[in-house]
């Protein structure tokens, strides 16, 4: 008689967008429960970004008892296609060729280890973390567990002191790829994210009186934000982003419209 | 020579929508920096909820040390105006009207007290209280900071194990009474609130193919998940929620369609 293995446990946690003190009480104890941590290996990922993971776990996780381990990333990214289904297909190769090298990786441990993904902000926000995990599901079992985390949504709104929606209205959140073509008065507040170089350049002529809501390096020490009417901020918004971005080697900002 | 008084220090902190498990370390250290927390007395509020923020309390606040101020809530809220402009202006009036209230109590607390709000989920999405505090800043000084939680949509999510977006592509956050007139598929993921009747129902024919993912009770004991194709499961979920607000006497709900 043989008895199935015991599946691993994965726990894909959401610990903020930039602050320790983001992280909620049931995602610490998740933090503390893994054994290993899979992290991809991005080369060039930011030092910062790394800060906050290690100084996440010395806080949370004081005395230790895990380990990491490195799956190398795929080369192309999200980028290699410029229109929509070509994105989305780019995506999804990468996705796959991510989902072969996790499952390579977890196939190596012992049964019944607790594995934790670290994952930025919230999972359920524009990260590939749950469809890879997904996709690694169906090569072997897997128990998944998902932490909620505060996303850079609900940093940008804390931080600004604003409710995201105009009384009884709606909130859209999209991307910068998207904003030009998608936007329209009726979509309520648009929060975009993912934006290389502030699309909301092009809604100027057409909406000036828009008021923006920014964010940059939103709950880090270097956190930036500016607010006030489209027209009259644009200009100086796009010179302070390059110029932080120059300064600091890399920048992540969001913002909000209505 | 007088000196200016020491502002009230406003803290408006989101606690999750339903689980103390949901609360962020920043959270807690400012819930354990309270003085005073303002509580809008409801009259009808359910049990559970105010059960979910003294067990919040009771946990990350062990050695007590606060006390409460109830803020009698004034009479007709937001269902007194049916179409878009009355509903508007008749929340807006109640806005006015609590902040009345809440500057009445706020004004007798002395110089430099912290006072507290807790708020359901995150503050950022459908609650009044960042507008009623800035009301009321209006009529006294006030030193506001605001701590983000992790709202139903994000517990929706983690609870489903989905990411809200389908990749690249947008997430629209929106209220049962605007769902029928606003829907359209190049929204991207709808995610509903404030639904007393699944109006969801209203969108079968139209799109009878839509998933969706529904959850009652986010976070707390009694959590109730459902998902499928909407043609499919709508009857199921609609006598579901009835019963299950039969039994419980109360019920909140969220789902995302796409
Ligand atoms: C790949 S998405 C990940 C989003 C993440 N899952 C979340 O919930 O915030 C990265 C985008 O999130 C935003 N972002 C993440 N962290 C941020 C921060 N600390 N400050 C400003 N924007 C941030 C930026 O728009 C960035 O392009
Ligand atoms: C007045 S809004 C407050 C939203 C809150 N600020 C948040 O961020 O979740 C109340 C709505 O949130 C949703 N909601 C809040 N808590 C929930 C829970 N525990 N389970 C399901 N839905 C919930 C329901 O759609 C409800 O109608």
């Amino acid at each position: 008689m043989t008895t199935d293995p015991i599946p691993l446990q994965v726990k894909i946690i959401g610990i903020g967008a930039g602050s320790p003190g983001h992280v909620t009480a049931d995602a610490a104890d998740a933090l503390r429960s893994v054994d290993v941590f899979v992290v991809a290996d991005k080369g060039a990922a930011t030092d910062e970004l790394l800060q906050v993971r290690r100084a996440i776990l010395d806080r949370f996780v004081p005395d230790g008892g895990y380990r990491f381990v490195a799956v190398p990333d795929p080369k192309r990214g999200p980028d290699a296609g410029r229109d929509r289904d070509e994105y989305g297909a780019a995506v999804r190769d990468w996705h796959a060729a991510r989902a072969d090298a996790y499952a390579a990786v977890l196939g190596e441990l012992p049964e019944g280890t607790v594995v934790g993904f670290l994952v930025w902000g919230d999972p359920a926000f524009y990260d590939s973390t749950i469809r890879v995990v997904d996709a690694v599901a169906t090569r072997m079992p897997l128990q998944v567990s998902v932490f909620a985390g505060i996303s850079a949504i609900q940093e940008l709104a804390a931080a600004h002191h604003i409710v995201l929606h105009e009384i009884g209205e709606p909130v859209h959140i999209t991307t910068g790829r998207r904003l030009a073509g998608e936007w329209s008065p009726d979509l309520g507040t648009v929060v975009v994210m993912l934006d290389g170089a502030l699309a909301c350049r092009d809604l100027v002529e057409r909406a000036p009186d828009l008021q923006i809501h920014w964010g940059a390096y939103l709950g880090m020490p270097q956190q930036e934000l500016r607010s006030g009417r489209l027209a009259d901020v644009i200009d100086e918004l796009v010179a302070t982003r390059a110029r932080l971005r120059e300064q600091h080697g890399w920048i992540m900002d969001v913002y909000a419209l209505r």
